[in-house]
């Protein structure tokens, strides 16, 4: 690929991502009907490139916090990079949207994504290596299976469009990744799909990945806003908001404890604001805490415990 | 040192820890006057040496939630350990005291403490080295500076009674200790004394070292309870106590991605309710937080990003 094509590939994908963002922020205020997101352009300090805009909602009638950010950053290749991501190269180039949705209503689940392009460049600045990552992943607080089964069927739906391997692949690597190691291997939801260095070979070239990506990221609002629309109006009690709270404590406990993600950003001088977004907005820590077994509250601690297949062959 | 000896200077230690743990929540059970501290016992998992006592208080009058736990704990120097802890030995021994108070009231400080002794062994189960490690820092919500310039007081009257150089030293350390790196390097509050990896050597030795971590171990209660009594009692709204679960953030952050202890614990298996019994109960998480310039809570703020001298030589 010529440089012009490389930056072409490029902006294509940073405008789909900016115009998504845009869609999903549209739809999210619509289905709130109270708050709406919040604009803050940011960009990296002296010497480093780059930037992003972060949009968050805060105190809505449907979504408690969330937060959908894009960012599009580029810099030299670091120490810390080369020994954490084994990176070779002497640039890179990141450009991703990243969402997280804590919802007021414990019945409406947290929703979490992330698609991302990452490029390397050697000392001629041609391209050395490129791949896609990314995922979706739900974060129930009771298990109404119904919805569970709905999200997955989305991105298996999505999936099989490109290659019908990705989603038994990809969902396995989801339950293998959000896992609390610290808690008896309980995983923070119910998964989704996670796929990363998806990089172009004969079969699937770049700009197979480059759709399939585009494809999960547009996934995302039909995946999960029917959910919201019928659990929105659900009446519940302080019981159900305790455990609400509760869960989002291993919420936390996951994304500062074991998220690359997290941890590499808040260590390589990430914007802090911009990837702290994610913590739930009010969290409760208990000694011990457990649910009584057989409760509603277990059955949804089970599935966290020993995942689950939802979706069977169509 | 002979084995016996060996031995009983490691019981003498023992002792200690158990009665201290039970003296200070005697204390402060009586300070709260309405909760009292349940008592777990607990084991390591099979092959693996020793336990603990975990002491928890919740839904107090004066304390929203609070640990004392001792553990006596041994096992093999494992490849982790190795490569974590830059360990050389076959064996370990670890035992100590750790504490930590979540008051309801904003006004009284939360406090931290963690005594302990540490040894390694060879292949001849002789001890091939051992060091004590401990610290006691206090993070408030609002500075009232007499009560910080007391607990400064209380610390360094100790320290200075052993070695008039390890109040400056071990206050600096606790003070570069206590960062979230990813905030500015804020402090988790206004610190105290820290210091590890303290060995006898000619001038210091074991019994000086032993003393010194009993002595400071016994300055819990007389560095904090006076701060209790005289606070406990202040009138505070709705603002203040959101302030306060703001900075329980911060607490939470710093444990979870800062924190050598509570990552080294969760990461080699250790018990991880008691590890992290030192999350505060409610805790809020806000896009940009920012406390408005010139507030009792920007005073705060300003002491956690910019560390002061609270005590001049007397």
């Amino acid at each position: 690929m010529h440089k012009t094509e490389t930056k072409e590939f490029r902006n294509q994908w940073i405008e789909f991502i900016y115009q998504l963002q845009d869609d999903i922020c549209g739809t999210l205020e619509q289905e709130d009907g109270k708050s709406i997101f919040s604009n803050e352009e940011w960009s990296r300090e002296e010497g480093k490139g780059g930037g992003g805009l972060s949009k968050v909602i805060e105190n809505g009638n449907v979504f408690e916090k969330g937060g959908v950010n894009t960012s599009v950053v580029f810099g030299k290749v670091t120490d810390i990079m080369r020994k954490n991501m084994t990176l070779n190269g002497v640039k890179w180039f990141a450009c991703g949207i990243s969402i997280v949705l804590h919802p007021v209503n414990p019945f409406v689940p947290t929703i979490h994504c992330n698609y991302r392009m990452f490029e390397l460049y050697d000392e001629n600045d041609e391209v050395s290596d490129r791949w896609f990552g990314g995922g979706t992943d739900l974060t129930p607080y009771y298990l109404l299976e119904e919805d569970v089964v709905h999200f997955h069927h989305a991105y298996k739906n999505v999936c099989d469009k490109f290659d019908p391997s990705f989603y038994p692949s990809f969902k396995k690597d989801c339950d293998n990744y959000f896992v609390n190691t610290h808690r008896n291997n309980e995983r923070r939801g119910i998964g989704g799909i996670f796929y990363d260095h998806q990089r172009p070979d004969e079969k699937q070239n770049l700009d197979f990945w480059m759709n399939f990506s585009k494809a999960c990221a547009n996934a995302f609002i039909p995946s999960y806003l029917p959910i919201v629309q019928k659990r929105k109006n659900i009446p519940f009690n302080t019981n159900q908001k305790h455990w609400q709270e509760i869960r989002r404590g291993r919420y936390v406990e996951f994304n500062l404890l074991h998220d690359r993600g997290t941890i590499f950003g808040l260590k390589t001088n990430g914007r802090t604001e911009s990837i702290l977004m994610s913590l739930p907005p009010t969290v409760r820590f208990e000694y011990n805490y457990q649910p009584q077994s057989g409760s509603e509250e277990d059955k949804l601690l089970q599935v966290c415990l020993i995942p689950r297949e939802w979706v069977g062959d169509i």
